[in-house]
């Protein structure tokens, strides 16, 4: 994670200095957009009040999402602004590990931003993005908000949105997708209508995510097991109580 | 509040929608920056936990802040890039109604942005707008964040500061200036070394000190009551046990 900026992992503020790194490289290059910046601050509060740390229940909810992506017929990676600006090598590198697409999908869609981010995912080592035909369409969406690759998101059984808007969450849990939802709030409607609500940071999870799906690849039966021990109501529970009851200093 | 945007005040997100439409212009105008953007989403989620609305202890806080800007020898309001572009209309009649001056004052300053603002505060009405001067400097901080005009935060004794640094906050406390903080998070350093803290939207705040204010001018005991009365600490208390116990629906 730290081939990008010249910053020892042992700084006690490491990990925020290479979040607000990484946000400026994004708004620099087009990518994250006035509406992500301040995105970005309310993740940042609620991780403030999670105690900037991955919670068990969320390791659990990371672990179940490897197995998803890993039993998927075929899933799929939305990469949005601030996900590609925060962890563009670890999407990358977690599609490749999960045999995953990645498909950029943007809530305030523009063409410029979508190349930008294509880009910026291929200089992280991705071959195949999509995102930019946009020849599918989520039902119940109105036009900019419903557009998605046919043979993407359109196609998948599976998919993995970070920081996912909550009416577009809910459309594609409407259309029959299992859901794999990254997001700060556990009170959020993209966390409550998911199949597996991570309340985590995309920084931490990410990578974890990953982590488990080393882990898992090549073993059914720990996949399955790995789902069907994930109860997303008590890790909603879970998170939303760490919030309460976490020291805020 | 409605004289820049086309919306009812009974429109249930009215306010959210008017803190939208104001920060985006404010982005346009070269007054908010990209880490006041950040800023601003870190204060939304706290509102969020807060339940958007002032508490009592909040309205008790204004209260006192209103009596101290009254009672002061020379009291000034500090401006930043988000309260600027929030609230620049209502700073100005704060400004006028408790005598106090206003001087802009950024985290990161720049002559551009400072102008920016101090144009932007004359456009809704302002005549003195102090901060371009920068004669004066705070004890114990680095060169730039330092600045302040001598005639102005320098000889204040009393200092309202919306959105403050945790670093310059304390500072400002040291010179033993009276200092009235507005802050969403309750056990920011901000709000925990301020005389008064206020835990409040600054939309809600600032026309709500202006209010107290117009009651309490012109009577002294009643202001001295204001001040006596108020407790920092039960009101931090308050602030965190309202976030902790709300609804996070």
């Amino acid at each position: 994670m730290s081939e990008d900026v010249d910053l020892p992992e042992s700084h006690p503020r490491y990990e925020s200095l290479l979040t607000r790194h990484r946000i400026e490289a994004g708004v620099d290059r087009g990518i994250t957009s006035r509406q992500g910046l301040i995105a970005q601050g309310r993740g940042e509060a609620f991780d403030y009040l999670l105690g900037e740390r991955t919670i068990d229940s969320a390791d659990d909810a990371e672990r179940a999402a490897a197995a998803h992506l890993l039993s998927a017929d075929h899933a799929v990676v939305s990469v949005n602004g601030n996900a590609a600006a925060l962890v563009p090598g670890e999407l990358v590198e977690l599609a490749e590990v999960t045999g995953a697409d990645l498909e950029v999908n943007l809530f305030n869609r523009t063409e410029e931003r979508i190349e930008a981010i294509a880009d910026y995912l291929r200089e992280h080592g991705a071959t195949d993005v999509k995102g930019l035909t946009a020849d599918g369409r989520i039902p119940g969406l109105d036009h900019e908000r419903a557009k998605v690759d046919a043979d993407g998101i359109g196609a998948a059984d599976v998919v993995l949105v970070p920081l996912e808007d909550g009416d577009r969450a809910e459309a594609l849990g409407e259309m029959g997708k299992t859901e794999l939802v990254i997001d700060l709030n556990p009170r959020s409607r993209s966390a409550e209508v998911a199949t597996v609500p991570i309340i985590d940071n995309i920084i931490r999870a990410i990578p974890n995510i990953t982590e488990h799906a080393r882990d898992l690849r090549g073993d059914p039966d720990a996949q399955q097991d790995a789902i069907d021990t994930f109860d997303a109501d008590s890790a909603l529970t879970d998170a939303e109580r760490t919030i309460r009851e976490g020291d805020l200093e």
